[in-house]
């Protein structure tokens, strides 16, 4: 935490711009502080006033006594530039600029903030346009924001960081009313120094925060970033995100928001499968995620134990949680006996649901009901139903699940079946992670199971191959092939010619009927000016060669390098192969099927590169055409290690290529029977 | 409302088992009833007080002064039977059973709830356990459950119908909460005799009521539900489902919780769809879908308006709405002049969403971008964000809002960012659908978009074909096909012979290669046994025909027919058209593409029979391989119009053949390019 310990612990304060009317925006920091006990030094600056809030008030910040921790600054945009660099100058670590008007406000905007960059010199900057930052442990808010406001918070485990202000304080005031408990809530605005991977990195050590729960609009850093993200899950914790940008429409949005380009959607969701981030699939998920996992118990397993008093409830989030692909398996025969044995009429209790009905409405039958499924070796997780009764009687079903917490360390939850606000808050507060829809509750349930990062594992060297010899451009089949084959791409077998005649005489090392192709570096798409021509018996290809070339002059003035004489595959799944550059996130690749089901159906697997082993394969299971591979309605069984060995192959090319690398891509990879390996049929290569 | 009117509307109710203890659950439904001031008679019958609740107290049902329009039965399992017979006997047009015991209760309760349906013999029922109905808009509770006291219950315009008591109280609970005002609810519980659809009926006339709400767990009779949601629809009001089995383990729950058998839920859908029954796809939605309705407003297009003072949130807001599919486009040249001309500086006019940030947050200002919003002819909807400020000033952002209701019919709705229970509140219970996420907003303004019911139109009338000359049991696909084209199916050409000799013969006929079969009704997969020979030239299909019966012979003992002898088809692409059997909901077709896509993605499009040309039409659109027939990636436009023929042609069948149809399959259906038709090619029935 030490790197932003002067924002997050500072031991002095220069509150520039403070005013002496708590009423007003420039009243309330000190007041704020004030109020939780801050026991650091506090120094106004106000040239306006002898005192500030009973403190001594300074001109200028070259009259404070000390160089601060921290500058907290609430001027105009105008005056900012001013204070920034005579805090640095003065010595101070960090300033939080709350200001707007800079990076999100058009060209002269970014302008200003530039010059708050130059200004700032080795002193650190959070903002500006951010409503500032809560250390909610240690009871420090250094914010003008009324929504941040600390009275009454519920304090806690989940530290919240928010690319946006106006968002950070609703999700502040939605967990208020839930009773979820925060340890830091930073709002990191236009991020001109700071960002959230800075945070991230300093939460990595902090032993009070166990979730992070992210507000991303963009990543600016995605190297930070990983980094930063590594470092907190390698700590046991737990990270959510929210990211907008989904649609065009949003993040068409979030750029004239914080001036800031967005990667595509699809990029975001691998990086965070690839380093175990949660995603939210709604808002309100990066608020229940976090309350679930803040109290810090996981499932070994997927199976879900339902217990309630009133069947509708318990039979919609029955079927929430299936459709999020959890078990809710019948109690085992043990299990059942014991449940059978508390001998309640009406009552079914040797099914999942468990169904008291509104005559086992009692404490002692959930507190028995809950030591059999605590002991049972059946259930990976207990979610209790209160029903409309508790409106009236919260304590009916929330008192025997607290008393039972102690009873094991799985994961116990509540689903709130009426409109009952305090009995969530009650439980959240209390450490029961507690939900007000069934799809929120299946969500947590789903967020509590057993996962691993796909990027686990170590990563290969890069491949140390010379490719200096290779001029830029684009590389016809074979040129590309060879330079695929260069990294470990295996790639079918196949001999060139300059003419027929010498692809007929080629042709003889093939024993089995080939594919003939026409070579050409200028041709994309050969087999729409009849350029490609299959099942050529060896002993035709001449001729073959010749009625291709005339075919293929007739239709195009293209250049043409000869001809290309290839083993004929048979019994392979296709699959496509290729590489991208988001312009934030950086080159990954991307793994589908052959055809048009790639495009069709959107079934496309992505991973940011640097690859391991494991993210490759991740890939493969990810794709639902992977199924094809899997011996799909009676298939063999393809060579999935093959392909991975391609995929790994493909990508530590296109790594060491960098820059080099414009395009690339393997159209169709044949991934052949299990054992017989993979081939990179035809394939495209454009070279800077 | 004539038939139910002695349940909703009734001029005197006998309630059996009143108790004169108003903290009993057989005390309140007589107090609720006076709460409310009803003014018909009601006749408490109670052998063991002279009065209840001040009302003279009958001993039994016989001693009641008149047969009552509607008895509410308060006794448990054992005794209503009785009370049961007696009303019938006596008279009574209708009874609420409130007691469980019955159908949801094993075999024993099955048995008592045949015993219940008999004793009641003409007389309506409602339930058994059942928590009973409440007609709001005439202030009549009939219902013992605290949940559906009336105290300060919003009236309003939508009717919420369940077949689960506990869920009914618990939306009713969350619909108080946000100030969504009710009509009429019903819990029809076990619908031993009334269902849903007999309510839904009775709504269609109902001048109060805009909006059905219905939490279904099965339909227990397909047609009167169909009728009766057409009529509502016909009446121009509009029903939201939420179902719930969309899990295997929630619709397993359903079951145990209801006793009823339920359909496949992908077959719901199509129903709904069919309908034009929009679906609430969260359970908050059956809330949130029906306010947003219930206003009584509808989008001309799909065009959405964001105004907002906080750039967060509406930045998430507009994700979503672009993410269920609507346009955010930026205001046009005349609207962005009107709304530049406002003069505020920092804010974004000229873009949507309309950002007047902070600074811009004034009624006046407000007031002025709605009316230029509600006269711009780029819009059909405008979403209003309500920022942080409006907790403290609720009337910032609500009373601009309410103030522009009248200068416009496009909807307006609110998305209140902070939590704020109190402003959605306020605002819905004037009128203006308010909503606390962004999800459920976006799902909002997607239910007032334009749609139609796929169902409209005219049915084709059923085919009269004679078909009592077709033996039970498994075609061949000669005869299937021969079958298929009785009902104007287009099939391949075709010939068949019993020998290679005739085969050989026959394909003179032919021009160009063929394809050549194996004919036998007792092989099922032609190709895995070599039955299947594609591209013969015709002068070689004697001797394919000899060398495939010898394949055929030692692979498999089937009997063989003979061989086929088809046309090749080329370039057509490839569906699947066949049919089922829901046991709830009747016959379905189902199309889907060919090969293994439909298997693997699901992509499927089913709609229930009796199917129209606009509902045939649809599947198509529905699917996502649909686009290979409109021109993917530069592909000819295939012909549709010929696919839809067909598929009414196989509908057609699947009807007029009724339950002597086990099984039809087309697979594939080629579908030519446009103007060249369609062609089933291999084909499967199996006839009882």
């Amino acid at each position: 935490m030490s790197a932003l310990a002067p924002l997050l612990n500072p031991r002095s304060v220069a509150v520039v711009g403070a005013s002496n009317d708590p009423a007003k925006l420039t009243g309330r920091p000190i007041a704020f502080l004030q109020e939780q006990g801050y026991d650091g030094a506090i120094y106004p600056v106000n040239p306006r006033s002898e005192t500030v809030a009973g403190l001594k008030s300074y001109a200028s910040i070259a009259d404070l006594p000390e160089a601060p921790d921290l500058g907290l600054i609430l001027l105009g945009a105008n005056r900012v530039i001013d204070a920034v660099r005579d805090l640095s100058g003065r010595g101070c670590k960090a300033a939080v600029v709350l200001a707007s008007g800079f990076g999100e406000a058009g060209e002269e905007g970014r302008a200003l903030q530039e010059e708050l960059r130059a200004a700032a010199g080795g002193m650190r900057i959070l903002g500006p346009n951010t409503i500032g930052l809560v250390n909610l442990t240690d009871r420090i808010p250094l914010t003008a924001s009324g929504a941040m406001e600390m009275t009454d918070f519920p304090v806690g485990h989940v530290a919240l960081l928010s690319q946006s202000g106006g968002i950070l304080g609703s999700l502040l005031s939605r967990a208020v009313a839930r009773g979820i408990g925060f340890s830091k809530l930073v709002a990191t605005g236009n991020e001109v120094d700071l960002e959230i991977a800075d945070f991230l990195d300093a939460l990595a050590d902090d032993p009070e925060t166990r979730v992070c729960a992210l507000y991303l609009e963009t990543i600016r850093d995605i190297d930070r970033f990983r980094k930063a993200a590594r470092r907190v899950i390698a700590a046991g914790k737990t990270i959510v995100a929210y990211k907008v940008g989904r649609s065009e429409s949003g993040a068409r949005s979030a750029v004239s928001h914080t001036g800031a380009l967005a990667g595509a959607y699809e990029v975001y969701e691998a990086l965070f499968a690839q380093l175990d981030i949660l995603q939210a699939q709604s808002f309100n998920e990066l608020l229940d995620l976090p309350a679930a996992l803040a109290q810090g118990r996981r499932m070994a397993g997927k199976r879900v134990a339902i217990v309630t008093s009133t069947g509708g409830a318990a039979t919609v989030v029955a079927d929430n949680v299936g459709l999020i692909g959890l078990d809710m398996p019948a109690p085992d025969e043990e299990t059942a006996r014991k449940l059978l044995a508390l001998e309640l009429k009406e009552a079914s209790l040797d099914r999942n649901p468990i169904d008291v009905t509104l005559a086992g409405l009692r404490p002692d039958l959930f507190r028995a009901i809950l030591k059999i499924l605590a002991e049972s070796p059946s259930y990976d997780a207990i979610a209790v139903v209160a029903g409309s009764s508790s409106i009236a009687q919260p304590d009916l079903v929330a008192a025997p699940v607290l008393d039972s917490m102690g009873l094991t360390d799985k994961p116990m939850l509540v689903y709130v079946s009426p409109e009952a606000p305090n009995i969530v808050n009650h439980l959240n507060r209390r450490g029961i992670p507690a939900f007000a829809t069934p799809e929120s509750c299946a969500a947590a349930l789903a967020a509590l199971t057993p996962r691993a990062a796909s990027d686990n594992g170590p990563v290969s060297d890069l491949p140390e191959v010379d490719c200096s010899d290779i001029t830029a451009g684009s590389l016809n089949e074979a040129e590309a092939k060879a330079l695929f084959a260069r990294f470990g791409v295996p790639v079918t077998r196949e001999i060139t010619a300059e003419t027929p005649e010498g692809a007929a005489a080629a042709a003889g090392d093939f024993s089995a009927p080939v594919v003939v192709k026409i070579l050409s570096s200028e041709i994309l798409h050969k087999s729409e000016v009849g350029g490609v021509a299959l099942n050529v018996s060896p002993d035709a290809v001449g001729e073959t060669c010749r009625a291709m070339l005339e075919r293929v002059k007739s239709r195009t003035s293209a250049r043409v390098d000869g001809f290309l004489v290839q083993e004929m595959i048979h019994g392979a799944v296709e699959m496509i192969l290729g590489f991208n550059r988001d312009p934030q996130l950086g080159s990954y690749v991307l793994l589908g099927a052959g055809g048009v089901t790639t495009e069709l159906y959107k079934d496309v697997a992505i991973r940011l590169l640097p690859l391991t082993r494991e993210s490759a394969r991740s890939m493969i299971d990810e794709l639902i055409c992977g199924a094809l591979l899997k011996g799909f309605r009676g298939r063999p069984l393809a060579d999935v290690e093959a392909l991975v060995a391609t995929i790994l192959a493909f990508a530590g090319m296109v790594q060491a290529l960098g820059d080099r690398l414009q395009e690339a891509e393997i159209n169709p990879v044949f991934v052949l029977p299990q054992g017989q390996g993979a081939r990179a049929g035809d394939s495209l290569v454009v070279l800077n």
